[in-house]
């Protein structure tokens, strides 16, 4: 019996074969956007064995493991060892059948270990410790890893605090693999809990050397902030927001709200609107002024279980799809900022697919011509980020857009295993090409063209357009 | 030519037909929610014909009568015979075609009577005198179907006040098929009318020995109520809302909403929604003390036909889809309960689609290692329960949570008919698998898993998680 | 090797190709909704080029290349020649592979022109030329196309002031071709700008011939417009609405808000919002009255580009998907009419395919049986006009009410060259039903009922329904 994951895995058609295997695979990757550790990749981080680096902080496989009946402490508690974790992990992907973690795990598995055993109880053992020997080897070390799988870049998020250290080392070190910081200013928006915010504040101070006692230093802040990332070769921003913010504002009802707020007093959520609006607003002028490329990951709603929060913290396993209206208000944002001729590259995640046909209508809006796909709406995000949701993602797209100019994927993960999503997005994407091909849907005739937009779609569009 | 409906109806694969053959039909049926007039089980009902079964209260059928042109007296008309009724739902059955009424009618009249012709105009006189005929043996009486489908389990839909006459009977009788009442309080939050509220509370009262005549009278009284279904052996609660309530309210607010509305007067939108959340609130909690499994319908639009409502009553096919915006209400509420540590086991049903993802990761949030599938996504409700509706129900569960702990189908219905949705549920599952094993996305080695991941799914996780 | 677009295009089942080619194929068109020039008709307009008729005024291509990074002066332009516009277009037609324009390119160059090339760079002049030159036979005016294709009725889409000349000349000269108006009050409702509405009304007043100086006025000239546009032979209401709007007003009030509107002052949001539900009933009444058909379509936001809207005006490719809740509004418009027995036969569309569900179940509130399909759900429109657009509307459509009784497609269009668009729908709908009876969801002997259901749903339910 053939393995489960085998050369023409996912691709049903002849087309989809050809498509992957002499075009797709032969692309190096870019991921321009992931939560990769710097330091991990600056000293080279190896990994001990094969639960620390699978379970350490992977919020989608512990959902998986409490919704298997699987306690607490074998998902985030210290008091497990990681065999017992993973022991525990083992018992639980048989019942990840049809989830994406099925396929990541067997994925990684085969792309990073060679191997070719299905993980369940009875194989736990044997698999553990192949791989775990393996991690142990140099070539299994981070930047082993970013190596095996053909790393050309990734951009990493950092605050706009961070001093970059690592970047700069491995940019000092001449790394053959550039590792470039991605601007994060989230915090310096999160004015709901005002204690928290001025401490975020008066670091940012001292990053900056800017002294800020109102509103224009803030900015003023940021901007000495922007300059360094650009400084270390950050080329993207990135935006975790619940909602699109485009409320009007006057820049004297701006002062005064960051006045109160960093005055320690709670705004009001009328002021808290206007100041995100403006800090938006401002941050995607910086953007546009470096000929950088803002990202916007929208909808999520964080942190929904309090008790849990409080025991094990954010980002660990709690957030999940919202439901919000934000079509009116993300035109106002993008109309504002073309307006004063002022929109950089933009690149939109939303979180709930009900959006996905709002976001690839969205997007042509405000493309002028400028660039090829100026405007992206961006793969399938999070709890998007399997199979249907890519599906659907590049469906709408190619129904409302074009797909040819699409800069693909991006991992958007913690792990340094995570690299054959970029395979398997390859994957699916040949599949739903090559289906279209063998349905007559494309014409054969043009599978030299489809050949090439598979690899612009892998690869050579987000090369071009991020200019790295 | 095969019959329409035969062995292999709907399986497109030979997984697929492994996998319903040797496990799915095997099972018997736990039909957790449905709406059958436990009367009728207690003293066996038989039926007149053809056309009083299928037709009398079946909303489905008369809604896609009228939109086939055909007048209301032959839907809900007292003036015409059950004959001329199924004479003009027969000329309608083939243009339901794409419709599942076409499928359930024909699902029914091979599962139930063996009868393999298709139901139009030129075969109803002959359909209707087989059936007929059929109807008027015991082994078609209500009990007789219950016993011909292997029926394991129904919970029946009651009202707090409800004597639960017919279900202590049955119980007392020792009828080998458990009939068990579920708690559905929606009237006792229905302050929206004040008359007919304080009318049902002192209904309340009389059943529950309880004199109400303040808000925490109410819950003693629906407590005392809550233990008798407990002692009749109810396992779960049910709740049909619009959407869900999560306002923050004060005890000292919810006396005074009740004193106001008991009183007589009409509550502020404000009202209503703070003295819901706290119906709701209290509700949960009572059934979390029970280890019951509670379920939410919710995202329903209800009597949207004003001239026809007050002609033949609600129920009668004037309900809709509605377009709620539900994430965060949904989030504070299990949040809320959660916090306390009292949240029971938990079924979410949306109405609209759109949904979909959204509630399978909700349910995540909340899953806490305690229960395998503590929380479930529930099947495809009301309009969403067809193969559409089920295939998108399954599938955003796979995606977004494991399918391996769903609970499976109920059939929500009023007609001792309807057990063939158990099986046509079970050949989408059976046909969702097998197209995922034939396409290479799951692997072929683990159909034994597979086998048992459809029983538990058809049957054995219900039996476990409800724990009949 | 066979051309792009043969016999068999789309249909992948013997079932659909017996269904297209005995069945779809044979009927004419009725295209109920267009926006076809009156003008162009009545003096049967001649087309320069391939250019000129294809990049005139067509938005879906403007917004293709603009995202293909093409100058705006290739799209809307004075200052580029039709040529040079066509050359950037067919430089973009390979990128729009997987969008519907492919598919539109290719269907009109082959069922207009005969035409079998693949467009693109290096076919670009050959294609020009040859259909250039054929546009300036007779074959190809505007009646030559209309002819060639069948067309048996077409309903364009008019203001109330318009003078319907050219519907009038075309009646009087007994053109076979039925051309008749729609009646589309929009700027009668646009009170958002209170100069263009007053500068509205006056012009209104002088179309009717009526003074109007309050809102009975307004309503008396709308109505001898009206008796107008049923004289001229129209059938058909439109009315492009953000939202439902259902606000309960009294007739005082909407005199006020008349009155001040009319003075010159900016109304209130809720002043706006009841105008508009006062103005939608009153031309709702007035079509049932008629025995019109009334037709919705909701959910578009518009000019989202403020500078290209400054640059090149509306309709230009700068409108998108919204993301309205507006399933209870909907529901109480459509009840308020219901009650007074007024509610006119009525299609609705919806533009955010998230609503497919929710408007396919809200119809079913309203069929009473007087006429089969009373309430519409209408084909796919503007965004959703393309293969998963339609073939979601049609499965909601069939899940949620009865395929059967559609009325079916439109083109929307302003072009003669769109009436293929009925050729793919038909392809499309057939493949749908053909794949149905393949994999036994449909009984294979009912291919005559379903050959009839096919050629209802491409022509006979419309000309039924609409009493052409």
């Amino acid at each position: 019996m053939r393995s489960f994951i085998h050369d023409d895995f996912l691709l049903q058609t002849e087309a989809a074969k050809q498509l992957f295997h002499e075009h797709a695979a032969k692309q190096p990757i870019i991921d321009y956007h992931c939560h990769l550790n710097p330091e991990y990749i600056a000293r080279d981080h190896s990994f001990d064995n094969l639960g620390q680096i699978w379970l350490e902080g992977d919020h989608y496989k512990w959902r998986a493991m409490r919704t298997n009946g699987i306690a607490e402490k074998y998902c985030t508690g210290k008091e497990t060892s990681d065999w017992e974790k993973f022991e525990q992990w083992a018992s639980t992907v048989p019942y990840t059948m049809r989830n994406p973690l099925y396929h990541w795990t067997h994925l990684e598995l085969k792309s990073a270990f060679g191997v070719d055993k299905l993980l369940n109880p009875n194989t736990a053992k044997e698999i553990y410790d192949e791989c775990t020997a393996k991690l142990r080897t140099p070539e299994y070390s981070a930047r082993g890893l970013m190596k095996k799988f053909r790393v050309e870049v990734v951009c990493t998020t950092d605050d706009p605090i961070d001093n970059l250290e690592h970047h700069l080392a491995l940019k000092e070190e001449g790394f053959e693999i550039k590792v470039l910081p991605t601007w994060r200013p989230d915090k310096a928006m999160a004015v709901e809990d005002p204690v928290a915010y001025r401490a975020y504040v008066e670091k940012l101070s001292v990053a900056s050397g800017v002294t800020i006692s109102r509103f224009s230093d803030l900015i003023e802040a940021l901007c000495v902030r922007h300059d360094f990332f650009a400084s270390v070769g950050c080329k993207l921003s990135d935006h975790g927001i619940e909602e699109f913010y485009a409320e009007p504002y006057t820049q004297t009802e701006i002062d005064r709200i960051f006045n109160k707020v960093y005055g320690g007093n709670e705004l009001l959520k009328e002021e808290v609107l206007k100041f995100k609006s403006a800090m938006l607003h401002e941050g995607a002028v910086m953007d546009w002024e470096k000929g950088w490329t803002q990202q916007f990951h929208y909808g999520a709603i964080r942190n929904n279980n309090t008790r849990l929060f409080n025991q094990v913290g954010p980002d660990t396993g709690f957030d999940s799809i919202g439901d919000f209206n934000v079509a009116k208000a993300m035109s106002r944002f993008f109309d504002q900022l073309d307006k004063e001729n002022k929109l950089a590259k933009t690149i939109i995640y939303n979180l709930n697919p009900k959006d996905n046909d709002m976001v690839a209508t969205m997007i042509g809006n405000f493309q002028d011509g400028s660039v090829a796909g100026k405007m992206q709406f961006g793969s399938g995000w999070w709890f998007l980020d399997q199979k249907t949701g890519m599906e659907a993602q590049m469906n709408s797209l190619s129904n409302l857009g074009l797909l040819s100019r699409f800069v693909g994927m991006l991992t958007d993960s913690r792990s340094f295993l995570s690299y054959p999503r970029h395979e398997y997005f390859r994957r699916i994407l040949c599949n739903l090409v090559g289906n279209d091909v063998e349905q007559g849907l494309l014409p054969a005739s043009e599978m030299p063209f489809l050949g090439e937009m598979i690899e612009n779609i892998s690869y050579k569009n987000a090369k071009r357009y991020f200019d790295f």
